[in-house]
């Protein structure tokens, strides 16, 4: 069994960034899978395009292909049910579907826009160019636009994360006593976020600063190790 | 075992309309468990100062005296645990923790607002002169002023409720096939609102609305038997 996983990178090739490739490699380590990653620029469209994905991360497991990490994550869940669990059972499943459409639509929709001119600094020329346009017409302004409010930004963005928050407080992870995909869904964008950018997301004090901590020091420090800001 | 439940009414007794205690009787509903159901109002503290409560809901079991909506539901978990499960596992218990907080933080808080008015509408004199104090102190303004920009709030309101919209395209219901805690959670504050407001909170064509309808005729239609408002 080979299991092989392209991520997402700027001109570092040790400095993944997608919130979606992390929730997958840590979903990887929870589940104890080693898998080679290959790393995979914006641009490299035909690298993946064989496994009818124009997007990352994609896992291959064998002569299989899956994209999506919702989609990886339930098929691991599926595939290695005698390794440690991602949902706890079929209400996490259930539950677990919410809390990443939460995390996509509040945390990595709320986070991106005051981290897009870093990721574009992180680029190469090609990928600048690709990005630049693509994000430009999304959000019909420059990306240095999107980012200028950031500093007022956090405050909302901090809020929008009390229910994440008020969870730690009777529980030292989503996932209750130990951390499970719920935690990755969420910290995902948080090592997006570190990988590429200074700027900080969360106040030193607050009790998502010392989870997330606890997310990087994982697998043995597996997601510190990796290029990041330590902020 | 005698279960007996303090709900929260206004002027009818047969219109409760707490969110917190709709989602006890909901749990207690899932569970199979009949509870005798007793009227409790804002300005009736004596009548569960005995349980050491001043909100309700207030649940008693035997001799046992629970209070809060989320302890009560894992105290209905592992007191029955051979009935019907509330969460799916220990990740969903877990999972619903944070589902929970969200409920509060987004859906009732979002709720709150638009509906206070009519709520301050269906409760007796005393009760009115209790909450218009309290809640007028809370957010600084009139009861009538704070609904009064409703019709342009409900559309950001709407939008947050996107987890569980997007959730709902590939599963009818948060618990997965079935309704479970999590569905109680986000149907509570849906059933406070209809109790006692005609304001449309859900458009027709909204998956959520589909879904409060399958959420109000569970249980023999229970929640829908209940007086209210249909919108």
């Amino acid at each position: 069994m080979a299991l092989q996983l392209f991520e997402l990178v700027g001109t570092d090739d040790d400095r993944p960034f997608s919130p979606f490739c992390w929730r997958t490699r840590m979903a990887l380590a929870h589940k104890g899978l080693e898998a080679t990653s290959t790393p995979w620029r914006f641009t490299e469209k035909d690298a993946i395009a064989a496994h009818q994905s124009e997007k990352v991360p994609v896992l291959l497991d064998g002569d299989r292909a899956l994209n999506d990490s919702w989609a990886i994550a339930t098929y691991l869940e599926d595939t290695y049910p005698d390794r440690p669990s991602l949902f706890g059972g079929d209400g996490g499943r259930a539950m677990a579907r919410m809390i990443n459409w939460w995390g996509d639509t509040v945390v990595i929709a709320g986070m991106f826009p005051m981290i897009v001119a870093d990721i574009h600094g992180h680029l190469a020329p090609a990928d600048q160019a690709y990005f630049r346009q693509s994000r430009e017409a999304r959000f019909k302004k420059t990306l240095e636009e999107i980012s200028s409010t950031r500093d007022r930004d956090v405050v909302a963005f901090r809020k929008s994360l009390d229910p994440v928050r008020l969870t730690l407080k009777t529980q030292p992870y989503l996932g209750g006593a130990a951390p499970n995909y719920a935690d990755y869904i969420v910290f995902g964008p948080f090592q997006w976020a570190r990988a590429i950018s200074s700027f900080q997301l969360l106040q030193a004090d607050d009790l998502m600063h010392a989870w997330r901590d606890r997310m990087l020091d994982a697998f043995d420090g597996m997601a510190r190790r990796s290029t990041g800001y330590d902020v």
